[in-house]
């Protein structure tokens, strides 16, 4: 696994003076731990040069930092970036970028106040991200197999459903069963919303009986370190001729968005055949979130999937493909698969039917 | 509920011209979530003024922002910020805070550049956060509560317990007894470290079989929006010597900063009547955090209680009070509870006995 890690900082470092830069501070946790194995989560800076790396976090994370990576560590009592701001000093740097997407302001500011006058901080945005986007075939293996855990997950809990349950009931049963699987824990908040309350997309769990009609279950499981991302919407008692016509425009589009996906397929056009379906049910307005988005170590990465989003899909990237229509005092309907993009089209990971079910 | 968040704006808003400010962006969304009552955690701006307020969310969050609040509500399609440095533009206000420790800088600099030419964009903290650590009478209750249920969830968990049983099998299980008994979810990622593997303050589960000897369980949960946390270090099989010596000098430390606490107090002091305990016992040096940190809406809020924070502890601050050494190689015991401050000293929310366990 080290030499995974090793050959991204390589890669990454290499990227550095295409971006103008002589060495990059990486904050993210995520982009941290895609760069050097480390998986603490609440202090890490990693000082990223062209062909060399140190990873900077405090004593709590002394044993833990030392198994994870074989990266160059620093074990820093005290504030991290001002141990960065000294690294920084040490290697005689000038152009350094910090990540200006998930850097507080007053993080930049007190690094900036610590920096030596030589070196000079820069914005940079997406290096890291960039190269995280295209997962490579053990990644997509990790992908899939939280994808697989996750659709484990989803029948052994509808097994438990009863009539009278709460929302909040099926919810714990959904991540009981996902944890039992194996995963590391809930990619999100797992959504359970029935009847009119589905008309959030958002929507939470509540301590309500879920009513008959309309079940939407949005979850998601970390395994591996991964994610996966899955919407089913079901109907408990017979569904009337009202639902079945949105399902089938929910479906269609989402069956669409994912025949548009494929290598070199701008996003837009994925997020457009989605909603080119719903306009022609008329329930276009009614699709009121973009399309999908990348999925990876965090369960929202690049690239966005969205009305105005150019960026070209490539193979390796995984992304969700996830149109819904919500119409409020009715409820909504959301149908989501994980997949991943190949050169001719997609394969989809998530392997639960989308059959319209009733039970 | 929505006289609470009124409340709450007037009190804030009113502490706007001694931060010499005339408007504040809240971004963070704990923040704006006690402003307002708003719960959505992915889209949400409230512009504070002295006297009024407005919340700025985007089109999935139209049907939810206008159930959880009663502040006006401005639903945005396109990106926030732009649509706040309009409505700071509407006001005609001049000195515009921003959260500097949560607004990324890449945020910052885009609000930066769409504002208008008269106002101008200041870094503030801790405004609201400030208000934050002193709770009210039902936010002791919530936490109260969410503390009585993360204590019924260790006893459920551990009754399912097995020799065989993985630490990640444990750790679903108390997860699952915790939102049956009603928790939203966990506070943080459980953790569940059985021998050598507790010297990891931050250990995550392993698959792995819980071995005779040591357990370290520090769990939290979320109940009605609020925060518990405990850690208990439990004993599988009968302790030795060594075992016991660690463990009254941890539980020692513990109850001389539980002593400490009171209105008044500094936090340092806390901090320091555990480490003095730990020192008696020749254990400090392997004491490496600090002392606690206070809760409430989120798991990890003002104050810090550790060897130099000097902030002075007030009556309605609900705070964890955790000691803990570790021994890589050996293993780790770490003792918390969540208290709150009183004017003559502290109340304990935590349910759960001290006493060392073994079974």
């Amino acid at each position: 696994m080290a030499e995974r890690e090793e050959a991204r900082r390589k890669r990454a470092g290499a990227l550095l003076s295409e971006h103008k830069l002589d060495a990059l501070l990486v904050t993210n946790l995520h982009n941290v731990r895609y760069l050097s194995g480390f998986t603490g989560s609440n202090a890490q800076i990693l000082l990223l040069r062209d062909g060399s790396a140190r990873l900077l976090t405090d004593p709590r994370y002394d044993a833990q930092s030392r198994q994870e990576t074989n990266c160059p560590i620093e074990i820093v009592k005290g504030p991290l970036f001002k141990a960065a701001a000294k690294a920084i000093g040490r290697v005689k740097v000038r152009r350094v970028g910090f990540e200006a997407a998930s850097t507080p302001w007053a993080t930049w500011k007190a690094l900036d106040n610590a920096l030596p006058a030589r070196a000079d901080l820069r914005a940079s945005d997406g290096l890291v991200e960039g190269l995280r986007q295209i997962k490579d075939a053990t990644e997509i293996e990790l992908i899939r197999s939280s994808c697989a855990l996750n659709s484990q997950a989803l029948e052994k809990a509808l097994m438990c459903f009863r009539p009278s349950m709460l929302e909040t009931e099926l919810a714990a049963e959904i991540d009981y069963a996902s944890r039992r699987a194996g995963a590391s824990g809930p990619a999100f908040d797992t959504i359970v919303a029935s009847g009119a309350h589905a008309a959030l997309p958002h929507a939470q769990p509540r301590a309500k009986a879920i009513q008959k009609g309309i079940l939407l279950i949005d979850m998601g499981a970390f395994r591996s370190g991964y994610a996966s991302d899955m919407t089913r919407t079901v109907h408990s008692g017979p569904a009337g001729v009202r639902f079945r016509r949105m399902y089938r425009a929910v479906l269609e589009a989402q069956l669409a968005a994912v025949d548009a996906v494929r290598d070199g397929a701008t996003t837009k056009s994925v997020d457009r055949a989605a909603r080119r379906v719903l306009h022609a049910y008329d329930l276009d307005e009614h699709f009121t979130h973009s399309t999908g988005h990348g999925l990876g170590l965090e369960i929202h990465e690049r690239p966005r999937i969205g009305k105005t989003d150019k960026t070209r899909l490539a193979a390796g990237m995984a992304i969700t493909i996830e149109p819904g229509i919500y119409l409020e005092g009715w409820g909504g309907i959301r149908i989501e698969d994980t997949v991943v993009v190949t050169r001719n089209g997609c394969e989809i990971l998530t392997p639960t039917s989308k059959e319209l079910r009733e039970f």
